[in-house]
């Protein structure tokens, strides 16, 4: 078991705590609107330069341990976490005001994401291997022994969501798939929910010790604002950044990291309205679904979700009429839930001023203020598709319990309205599977696969599956990188680099294009798929 | 027949000409240091916004086509050129000053590239369709059905290299690539090329039109200086860029593509000095084959390659004596071969001689001048491994050849000369496959694998083979981006990105995804590779 007893806590540098030099935090409950729980010393720029040493130390011994190794340690963080589980959602509870069954579900899609890349080593596929045998006698040239695999970029600096203090904070998807590729990582903690982080960071940091693996593979740092993201993200040693957050701060990290002597990849996933289309087919079917599908997707975890719905399109006439009547009757009855902290809070009831007072835009509905602080009644507003189309800042993200409903004329106009919008992670349309077949349907959705990272059909884009086919992505400023996902196993991708090997003799060539193949990986030889060889009986 | 007749000659937009606004070109003929050819207009800003937009256009429906419409467009491409070839030849010989057999070559290497690019999208790999079907009784959640496959990123800027006047140019390996991927391609022209460039742009553009698609799909664009290129790379249609050229080019399109309002990926292939290492069991061995081979690379194509050996690292002692005076009298029988334009010659022999300036570096040995202009001498230097970690410049770019022999004491002290290096396309090691197995060698190639794209053993870096499990990238500054390849069948990655469909109704599946496979393709399903059925017989 965990715990976290004493007055006052620190980073954890390569496994060992450090007093930092820049003074300290404590979290802030927000439900209270007061501080809670110890204090946490953050630290100086030399301070977290070493972090940044000790991973960069730690790459050269960890990038080469086997999948087996590998995986056992991700397990074993997983095993960590799972013990330290019960504090863990408590400490969340009081920094985060998520309600404490959000958490455990977090906390179970935390350990599974380590489980899940611990079987992506295990596979092996992230090795890309590619295999062209020596062609000795063909003309007009002989073709050389080839023999391609990827290699993990080094240390990478992963900066954390506030909105998931576990899935997406120290242990969540960046660091599993960073540390399943085999980089080591510094992890920038998060203000708002410290003792849930070092919690966390010191499971993880166990399993790191568990295996007798350096400590610099993973480092938990605490730090001022943003100086200590940028110092991580300036740092030579560093080679690549995950991000989760805001558009502001992931654009301030990516132009620090493109202004570097030698630049490096930032995968920032940052803001998203999330679109929702719902086709005049749809709105003949059943309407309550509809409302009830939709104010639950919005108003979950005070809508503090990257995908919550920010924009939802619905048809003008009597059948949208009422399906909007809907949503305003369940939004009453629905109460607004503490959100994270007193500032995304006043931002969230900033942007909502600024929606309402945009001429053209009336509202539809307010649900009631939840229990304590910072706990805003969910809101819904509406607009006229042409209003959307002309006034600016209508599809800006406002991170929150709040939507704008925009009522078109025709569906026709729909892929116009969607090549003015910006990227987004997720598209949905709501439609009539049997009839909505034509070019019509099919225009809107080659509209929407240009701008979004995930379509989906007849559901609500909250809620996140975390597996093979995933893709948790989409063009800017959805991410900084619509190459990549940031959820699902082919995360690890981000992280890696291919190289070639020509004419390496055999004893000389690195497990994965070995001639013998002795990790029995699954390999294109001459551009064709190989697959692993069965599990020998033994 | 492509041909060019007349006096003056214009911008191919979306396959018509376009008299530039903005004054003319025209190539000069390296050998002659004179003007050469007929005029070549250059584009003003409005023009060059103008191929843009056709590109933006044409992407809706080039990006649906079928694999064999774009397999069989990608083999006309192949096809024009090649009729077009005697031509192409002809007006490159005189532009570049490179002989005819390496044209002749690299014209072969043109059109196989484009065959290989139509074989790719015939197999339709670079879909990455990865498929997990719906569990509606999975517990906690049930899986909807998810879909993934990649989508080309729009329409790209290519900008072609003065070395490879072909294989790297108008229609090469990134032009290739990106219309493989679904790509409108954008040329900027190189001006030190410009009729070698008409003319296969031409022969591109009369492909685009057999097969009935939009113009956009290709247009090659002449433009003053920098100008134009920075215009393109800032123009909010163009999605991605490819680039092939010096550090200073690459690193400043970097800098302008990360500052737009929608920043974009860059592909730079920049600038490597591809070290050797002669380890001491190799200088045991054929000491003359040592020295062909690497004088040989040294001096090909003027030393104008990307790859072509800058730094030659032999052991101390008289063995190493011995190879380094066999390369000063190999060198004494090499001849200069005119290089691409009084401007890259005249930069080489400000590098050769600011290089042998440096206290601590002496001549090993030059060639002899070739005929005509511009063709220096073939050159090389040497220095110690002290001299060499501590001169600064002694491992930049010279782009010719010119080469530094380091002579080290202990191979046990490469792994960390290597370490003080920056990134390189290629690492190559000359030993004994049968002695050197240990622990030392292991650490360097450790060490090299981490700072290049390509590994040889017992091989010269030059020729570099096109295939499947290529790798021509390597970390900044040899690429702008270490994650790819911009040779081989990989290449086309870097212009796609991934959406996943959830719940979509099979009559909304795009192809690649749907559930009858109707394009045949492998696929991914739940984290399995399910391979293409053979073909029917029909």
């Amino acid at each position: 078991m965990t715990t976290l007893t004493g007055q006052t806590h620190h980073s954890l540098i390569a496994g060992e705590p450090v007093p930092g030099t820049e003074g300290t935090i404590r979290a802030v409950d927000p439900a209270l609107g007061a501080p809670t729980g110890p204090e946490f010393t953050l630290l100086g720029g030399d301070q977290v330069a070493a972090a940044a040493r000790a991973a960069d130390e730690a790459f050269a011994a960890y990038r080469r341990t086997s999948p087996e190794v590998r995986a056992a340690f991700l397990d074993s963080g997983a095993d960590r976490i799972a013990e330290a589980g019960e504090e863990i959602v408590a400490a969340a509870m009081r920094e985060t005001g998520l309600p404490e069954a959000r958490l455990r579900g977090e906390l179970a899609r935390t350990t599974n994401q380590l489980r899940l890349f611990a079987k992506v080593v295990r596979a092996g596929d992230h090795h890309g291997v590619r295999i062209e045998p020596a062609l000795p006698d063909r003309t007009p040239l002989p073709r050389p022994d080839l023999r391609r695999r990827t290699l993990p970029l080094g240390p990478v600096a992963v900066f954390g969501a506030s909105n998931f203090p576990l899935a997406f904070s120290v242990a969540g998807g960046d660091t599993a798939s960073a540390l399943a590729a085999g980089c080591p990582v510094v992890f920038k903690a998060h203000n708002a929910h410290p003792a849930t982080g070092l919690l966390v960071g010191t499971a993880l940091s166990r399993a790191v010790a568990d295996h007798g693996l350096p400590g610099g593979v993973f480092s938990l740092v605490f730090g001022p604002g943003t100086a200590v993201g940028q110092q991580l993200v300036t740092d030579p040693r560093i080679k690549a950044v995950g991000f989760t957050g805001s558009r502001g701060g992931g654009t301030a990290l990516m132009a620090t990291a493109a202004a570097r002597e030698v630049p490096i990849p930032v995968y920032a996933e940052m803001s998203s309205v999330n679109p929702v289309f719902v086709l005049p087919s749809a709105l003949t079917g059943d309407r309550d679904a509809l409302a009830d599908g939709f104010v639950t997707s919005l108003n979950g975890s005070a809508g503090q979700l990257c995908t919550a719905p920010g924009l939802l399109f619905v048809a003008e006439g009597p059948d949208g009429d009422d399906l909007v009547a809907r949503i305003s009757d369940r939004l009453t009855a629905a109460t607004g839930q503490t959100m994270l902290t007193p500032g995304i809070c006043s931002s969230r009831l900033e942007g909502e001023k600024r929606l309402a007072g945009i001429t053209g835009v009336r509202e539809v509905g307010h649900g009631r203020g939840g229990e304590g602080q910072n706990a805003p009644a969910p809101a819904v507003y509406t607009t006229d598709a042409a209003t959307f189309a002309e006034a600016p800042g209508l599809a800006e993200e406002i991170f929150g319990a709040v939507c704008l409903v925009v009522r078109y004329g025709s569906a026709d106009r729909l892929p116009t309205l969607v090549e003015g919008m910006e990227g987004q992670l997720t598209a949905t349309v709501h439609l009539d599977a049997e009839t909505d077949t034509g070019d019509g349907v099919r225009e809107l959705f080659e509209a929407l696969e240009l701008r979004a990272g995930r379509i989906l059909v007849n559901g609500w884009p909250t809620g996140v599956d975390v597996g093979d086919a995933m893709v948790h992505g989409g063009p800017f400023p959805a991410t900084s990188d619509g190459r990549s996902t940031s959820v699902g196993s082919a995360a690890i991708e981000r992280f890696l680099r291919p190289v070639v090997y020509q004419n390496v003799p055999a004893a000389l060539q690195p497990a994965p294009v070995h001639a013998d193949n002795p990790w029995n990986l699954a390999r294109r030889v001459d551009g064709v798929h190989v697959p692993a060889e069965a599990e020998k009986d033994v």
